[in-house]
């Protein structure tokens, strides 16, 4: 089931943005059919009042039972033994409408924003390029989910332009650091999972209940200006090289519709500590892909294929652990996976990877970083036997630094 | 002017969260004279709704000019010359509530939370005890305000208990890191700045405007376990070790209640680079202590006494950084200036500076860091001709940690 806010805009009077669930290529608007769902899902009180929100939060906060009954009825409506919708022309008509009429929100009003560091292969790479191989990864990196906290109001929806942010970078050791635009803009190929249900401060999520918690997953991408972060960063983490703007995909995949795609993840050594172990398949087998339109060019470049099963630390060892101090979380609030490389060089999440920190620049087009006009998009999807589950676009053009007058 | 919410509490009957001014001992109750407003203050729209929110954020969205004629009006009205108040028997008994009779709430809904460095004591000090007096500072400290994001999920308001984190804890750097209570549960003496009107993203706000983007300002308490945060916060920044709980104090004063009060901040050199240089006065004269009543002694024991004036980057400067990469910031958005430590060793801003990383213990009673039941109290005050503004308090008392069952 892939949940999204939606404002139809399919004739001239706007309707207000409210929930809908992708089909195909249509949009199930859940507003419509509210009084089906006071009649077949009595659980869920309210629906027309919570399926009207402007942002998911209030169905996200719910809970796990209620997103499953959800679900459940919605698979019940559509299938074609079930005449309530097949056979209400008029609902239907009311009912559905085409993706492309209609015009996608952020899923949701975020809280709080977190953004993790749990492939393996990224944190070499990186570690590797600024403090050689032998140092690639810190002591503490195989031990936990080594995470940080983002910024939540510059999360933007797929489709938004990014505007080239200026700082300050450091040309030169011995010289005063410039202040200009960034010349190393990248992309972070990405997953997030939303908060669903939260938890209260000072109450942990215990490994084997954080699925309760997790309503779904989005494609991140989350834009880094390489020379400012590499100048502001120490000792207290990324501020300015990230926070100008993070794309998100529009369409939450809930976490329900992935469990077909479960898979064993990296084997863990050394063994977590108690609280971050976990005995059952725990990682998705997602397949991704990030592409570029160059901006003299019609056409998309592959940039890099990955997976999300590649991802050393798992979701649920990534929301235990956030939460172990008893942090507390709130429906809506966003989790980033951090950059999703895997083994191979042609699996690398970012370009700061693909051209090694600017040393190669990408095949066929000539690019070490991204340039004003360039347009990078994400996609990914589940294969299923027979169907795909696909988690749309996560896309964003990149427009010119505004300089101070 | 000291604005709050408040839920008054002076009868049987529960009142809903609203907007207070303080008084002296008294809380003026907005909502209540809400139809002065109308009268006086025609350019605040629909005040009755404004003050009946169950936080500032639709007044803060206003702007200063409105934040100002609100101001002007208060003193207006509350002037002995005024007898719309004065002589209103009926309407003063309905206006005025006794502070102690009131329960002050968190003062906004915090959308994001980012924390600065921005004291040199500060950082010097915890430098030179982790990487040696040669290398305290590190290179960038002096050219921009060091900054990253932090939780607001966990901001609580005074008052609220805090329980003790657990975490992974490296103990010998030859072993694996072992999983526990925090034994380094420290405060740090803050203050925090709350954004009024935002910033779209994109576009920058200029340091001679950053005032007017300022809302007001609160007493905060950064509580950090230092155990948790030395092993994890390499390369990304601190998390667990900060997003257990900060607290800060109910009630906020405004900027142009400081005015008064604004002096020069230390000198900088090198000079700042040009988007950060400001040639007016934009330190803050305002006095700070931090006292403790340990777990066995009914009297509260004083633990430093500093000054925001000792801050090297103005909050100007702060606001200034933080969005000139066009990072955008909205009503109700807090920052943090990070511990304010001054020049003298009993100007400390935590127990980390103050015992030097628990070398020592703090005079008279037998602490290092934080033990459980002990209750940690913020205050401060800018001491004018004749008067005093105060900032109220910030207060916490630390429960112990749960053990997982």
């Amino acid at each position: 089931m892939s949940v999204q806010v939606v404002l139809s805009s399919n004739n001239e009077c706007g309707l207000s943005p409210r929930v809908g669930v992708a089909i195909g290529e249509q949009i199930l608007d859940l507003t419509v059919i509210a009084i089906l769902f006071e009649k077949y899902v009595p659980e869920l009180k309210n629906p027309s009042n919570v399926f009207s929100q402007p942002s998911l939060n209030s169905f996200m906060s719910l809970g796990k039972p209620i997103w499953q009954a959800t679900r459940r009825f919605l698979q019940n409506i559509l299938s074609h033994d079930n005449p309530e919708l097949r056979d209400n022309e008029e609902l239907r008509q009311k009912a559905f409408v085409a993706q492309q009429l209609a015009n996608l929100h952020l899923p949701a009003q975020i809280g709080d924003y977190t953004d993790f560091y749990a492939s393996k292969e990224h944190a070499i790479n990186v570690g590797t390029m600024f403090r050689g191989k032998d140092n690639a990864l810190m002591q503490n990196w195989v031990y936990l989910p080594v995470g940080y906290h983002g910024r939540s109001s510059s999360i933007v929806v797929s489709g938004t332009d990014i505007v080239r942010p200026c700082g300050q970078i450091l040309l030169d050791k011995n010289q005063p650091p410039i202040f200009g635009p960034s010349v190393k803009l990248d992309f972070e190929l990405e997953m997030a999972f939303f908060i669903g249900s939260g938890n209260k401060l000072g109450v942990r999520i215990p490994i084997d209940q954080a699925n309760d918690h997790i309503f779904g997953l989005v494609l991140m991408n989350d834009w880094s200006a390489r020379d400012i972060q590499a100048w502001e960063y120490v000792p207290l983490g990324p501020f300015l090289g990230k926070n100008f703007g993070t794309t998100i995909s529009p369409w939450v995949v809930t976490l329900d519709a992935l469990d077909p795609f479960l898979v064993n993840g990296p084997i863990q050594n050394p063994a977590p500590l108690s609280y971050l172990k976990d005995n059952v398949p725990s990682a998705y087998d997602i397949h991704l892909e990030v592409k570029m339109k160059p901006n003299n060019s019609d056409s998309f470049k592959t940039l890099t294929k990955s997976n999300l099963k590649y991802m050393y630390w798992s979701l649920k060892q990534q929301l235990a652990h956030h939460t172990i101090n008893g942090c507390n979380t709130r429906p809506g609030d966003l989790c980033g996976t951090g950059t999703i490389s895997g083994p191979t060089e042609n699996s690398r999440g970012s370009l700061l990877e693909i051209t090694w920190n600017g040393q190669n620049e990408v095949d066929g087009i000539k690019r070490k970083f991204i340039e004003d006009g360039d347009e990078i998009v994400l996609t990914g999807y589940c294969q299923g036997e027979g169907y795909l589950v696909g988690f749309g676009e996560c896309s964003g053009k990149i427009l010119p630094a505004f300089t101070i007058g």
